[in-house]
């Protein structure tokens, strides 16, 4: 028999295939292999881009130039443009607003065929320092409300360049997805005065079967509910609602994530995936509800008519059978 | 300057690049021909398959024999299973059931080779027939609160075996999308005393600028925000709050969804798709606010990290280009 799990945090639903859960070898995600050729995010190319905004060049250099170990710039096809004036208007019934907001890529390694997985330690660990400043420096910005990290790796996951990057998108509303995460951990520290993510983690601590792998400061797990097959969080152990460094360190969240991606390409051959980190709005940054986490999703079953329909999402492996496989318990 | 648009009833943003808007021949989906070989869907292979629940068989013939022109069965591989009590509970703070329903298969026509847009209007009329006749068949069990009737078309619009058919889910729970149209449309409804979708037909009717096309009883529109290009909507002009024929018939419902069908194939070179018949839950039909419709969106942009991480949709074709394509006004 199948179970019906509900996120807690969302109230989502999902349909986990419990009985005969899919293993690793039954997934045939499409392999991305990085095939090389004309790369406008390699050293040598950076005139084909806009002005970088931020660059770490250890060894100097110019901007703009070569040398960079790691490189952020606008988006050259932008989803929200950044000059112009916030202006909402109608149309009969209907609600609109200019696409104002920001749109940059964060490129974390200049080698091409590197993947976060498989660039040393110190780039993941940059790229980190990377998406905190861009935060930081966007809060100064009266016009964005919310700022989204993300990465997609492989075709198939959206990315349309293989030369391995971050994105930010910095938004003019806060989206209704961290909406309705902020409302539903409300909700639960209405009732009970605690924060809904560190029950959860006190929870999976204490159990240990949907845990991954742990740190000093931080936690990998399956969630309770996962929307597709190996979909990993990875939260800091400690309550804090915004993403940022642990103690003016990166270190320990570039270890477990890279550790989660390098599992990933070890089971599943590589496969293409989606990260988001889910961090509380500007002006919720010390919130007592929220803590901030990095949401990792594999790019292994599609999304079709049920889970447009329904908001309902099929999962054909268990997290605790995923969770197994994760801590390399074969 | 792109531009941020508010859906209506469920209050999700889209951003909608206005300006170098995406035409039909920039998109290059997977086309999906298909290739034939052994079919559990064929006629002759009816012995491979569980059991039929109906079929239409107009010169007669066995159950589970050849000769049928439509046949109804249980998915093999079924999301959800239909022995079973549904039984609640807890595992410390998170909430599961068991997985209850049923998952049913409909093949429209025998032939492996056609689609909904090559068969003959007869056989998509059928079709809405079979969804009506298990809808109102399914009622009848206690344990199911919804049915989902969807139509996956095409490998990567999530079909899993290229002979021509839909699906339908019965939950033991009114999904969230659900629940989520319901309560955005009792909110127009408290506020005006009007159902918001008849709003939507009323202004869109009287503009026509997102108008696709229209028969008697049913007007195709490519709705204000829409989530990919060239999403189309299919509704009733006059209120009706669940699924069902028009005065007994069919008719006019399988001539409008033809049509777009069609054009799809016509414009994008038989693009895969999703279609979902979006209907009131069982308890409440005679709802005054909420109004069935078919959602069909082509598979053409990809679903990656921010419209994971947001619930933003970023389309690059504006509903009012899509639909002067769609009118074949080029």
């Amino acid at each position: 028999m199948p179970e019906l799990r509900k996120d807690p945090i969302l109230g989502r639903w999902v349909i986990i295939s419990v009985e005969r859960g899919k293993r690793p070898k039954d997934f045939s995600p499409v392999i991305h292999k990085k095939k090389g050729g004309f790369c406008p995010f390699c050293p040598g190319n950076e005139y084909t881009t806009p002005d970088e905004i931020i660059a770490f060049r250890p060894e100097g250099g110019q901007p703009n130039g070569t040398g960079w170990t790691l490189r952020v710039m606008p988006n050259k096809f932008p989803a929200l443009e950044s000059g112009g004036k916030i202006t909402k208007s109608g149309e009969g019934m209907f609600d609109k607003m200019a696409g104002v907001g920001v749109h940059e890529v964060i490129i974390e390694n200049p080698d091409h065929f590197l993947s976060l997985s498989t660039m040393p330690e110190k780039s993941v660990e940059d790229m980190l320092w990377a998406y905190f400043m861009r935060l930081t420096e966007l809060k100064n910005d009266p016009r964005i409300k919310y700022v989204l990290i993300f990465k997609n790796e492989g075709e198939s996951a959206g990315a349309s360049l293989e030369h391995s990057h971050s994105q930010l998108i910095g938004l003019p509303i806060v989206p209704r997805t961290v909406r309705d995460e902020l409302q539903g951990s409300r909700n639960h520290y209405d009732l009970k005065e605690r924060c809904i993510f560190c029950d959860i983690i006190y929870q999976e601590l204490s159990e240990g079967k949907r845990v991954i792998g742990e740190n000093e400061n931080y936690v990998a797990l399956a969630p309770f509910a996962p929307r597709s097959p190996f979909e990993t969080w990875i939260l800091p152990k400690n309550h804090v609602a915004a993403f940022g460094p642990h103690q003016k360190s990166f270190r320990g969240l570039a270890e477990i994530l890279q550790r989660v991606l390098k599992q990933f390409d070890t089971l599943l051959e590589s496969p293409p995936y989606n990260y988001i980190i889910h961090t509380a709005p500007f002006s919720e940054e010390q919130s007592e509800y929220f803590h901030w986490h990095i949401e990792i999703m594999p790019k292994l079953t599609k999304f079709a008519g049920f889970e447009w329909g329904s908001g309902f999402y099929v999962n054909p492996t268990p997290p605790e059978e995923a969770a197994r496989f994760m801590r390399g318990i074969f």
